[in-house]
């Protein structure tokens, strides 16, 4: 115990996994784990080890800053799962609708979700109604598996740096709700969502809302800022009081800002050697603190590094448990 | 969306699961889901339904108050599984080891963490060296499985109201790191920690730990405290400026606190058919918000609903999502 001897040392914690992926289907029962490769690097060592080319830089124009009290989030926006809800976002973020609303709920262990406190913002150019976008077809999608095993879907893995799911028989992918993925609220009808009000998953992932929400993208920067909002005291974590509301100040199209006011961030990529070797890295822990390797990982608890840029040395990730 | 539009409705979120237990191994796999049963019944009306005996109330021996800014945490300690670290912990209590410490750490996505920032105070009674308690033997606990599967255990379930896994094989079972539970904090020796140092699950569950590392127990009021600590800026989450230290007024084993101050609560079961119906209801949600009712449920997204007490009508759950 003691500030000298934390739950994890510093190196523990940094480390994610590595080496090669499991193939073996009997993973999904959380069997006795198989033995430890001989020699498994810790995360530091294998983003260390990582090449500029296991990088990819995130395209602008599905690039979200919500600039907001102490600092700003950025979100990477999914239009090859929900493209006409990303679309409309940025509409919604070019007509300046978001500018000037608030966080209107917070809820323990679930979302923080903004929009209008008013409800009287009217809407410009954007599409007032959407129909959910809740999977996509599985054909065409990037998407390297994961075969530790899900609870809530036949397959889970990754594609273009976000945890999704697969059903092979339906033909259907979707995003799933890990810590700090973003989705759109909606009403019972399908079609009452739109983009302008919108949540991040702040607690234990809600898995039972994958393919009821139309999920848009995740955090790549900041959750620190939205999971600490205090919780709202009404139903659903709602505030009460107005005076509880913490303002957005605005959300841009990162294309859309003077190049010397962004925030530009690599994200490793999940269809490489090295994400593989983390992933492994991460399922069996190599360092002194641990005493069981554990030899399986949930798709929530694979980390999904990101660094900023142009210091490309040292990886920066949310989710680096 | 809007405020009349939330993510979920009032009577969505309020709903946990009903009917009975999936007994198919099948579930496993999350194949597709099984037809839902013709009525499950929603989470308020399963804990309408419910009766006294359906509830307990935690032996005060084995409750901890931590009052802190903003009010108080109520702790439920676990002597079945980690009893030589409960026992140290109500001693640290009783000599008021705990009063006037601090919260050193906050990592976002993972764990708060509480300790002696000065590590200068002294122990008086209470053991200063614990050999870890990471299983016990499986036979003569009470356990009822959960049928659904896991990706870090052979098989997982509750205890007398905490997330438990098992290995038959090895006849150990163990708690679990879900949402808000609470740990002891240790260097790389197995005997580097005593209580005295203690962490709070404030994130996706990083079940990574299990096994390395002792559980004492679960927050059962007042997460919204302690989630929403800001995040530390240095390593592991530390705060750098001990002006961010967050202090703790004291810490009091609840039968040792006046009748009158005390919060007493009610935890519901989970050896009852009202829990089976609970777990059932939840995994089959029934709303008219639901498209996908999903089918499966994963461990540590299983509510564990607790009321206060006197007010024996309404349920406050800390997870209820």
């Amino acid at each position: 115990m003691r500030r000298s001897a934390p739950l994890l040392r510093p190196l523990a914690l940094f480390c994610l996994l590595a080496c090669s992926l499991f193939t073996g289907a009997g993973a999904l029962k959380a069997q006795p784990a198989a033995a430890a490769p001989a020699a498994t690097p810790s995360m530091p060592e294998v983003l260390a080890a990582s090449t500029p080319s296991d990088w990819r830089q995130p395209d602008l124009e599905n690039v979200l800053y919500l600039d907001m009290p102490g600092g700003r989030v950025v979100i990477e926006l999914a239009p090859e799962f929900t493209p006409n809800h990303v679309a409309n976002i940025k509409l919604l973020a070019r007509e300046h609708y978001f500018d000037g609303l608030s966080f209107i709920r917070s809820q323990d262990n679930y979302v923080v979700q903004w929009g209008d406190p008013t409800e009287k913002k009217t809407i410009q150019t954007a599409k007032k109604s959407l129909l959910v976008e809740f999977t996509r077809p599985a054909e065409g999608l990037a998407f390297t598996r994961l075969p530790d095993g899900d609870i809530y879907a036949p397959e889970v893995g990754f594609s273009n740096g976000l945890p999704v799911a697969r059903d092979a028989a339906k033909g259907l992918a979707w995003l799933t709700h890990c810590y700090g993925m973003v989705g759109v609220g909606r009403g019972n009808e399908l079609d009452s969502g739109n983009g302008a009000e919108i949540y991040v998953v702040i607690g234990h992932s809600p898995r039972h809302l994958d393919r009821n929400v139309t999920l848009v993208g995740r955090v790549l920067q900041g959750m620190d800022l939205l999971s600490v909002l205090p919780r709202g005291k009404g139903n659903l974590g709602f505030y009460e009081d107005p005076a509880q509301y913490v303002p957005i100040h605005s959300i841009r199209v990162a294309a859309d800002v003077p190049p010397a006011q962004r925030t530009l961030l690599e994200v490793l990529r999940t269809d490489t050697k090295t994400f593989e070797t983390l992933v492994q890295s991460r399922r069996f822990r190599r360092e002194a603190w641990f005493q069981e390797p554990v030899g399986h990982i949930e798709l929530c608890n694979v980390p999904l590094p990101v660094r900023a840029l142009p210091t490309p040395s040292v990886a920066a990730a949310p989710a680096v448990n």
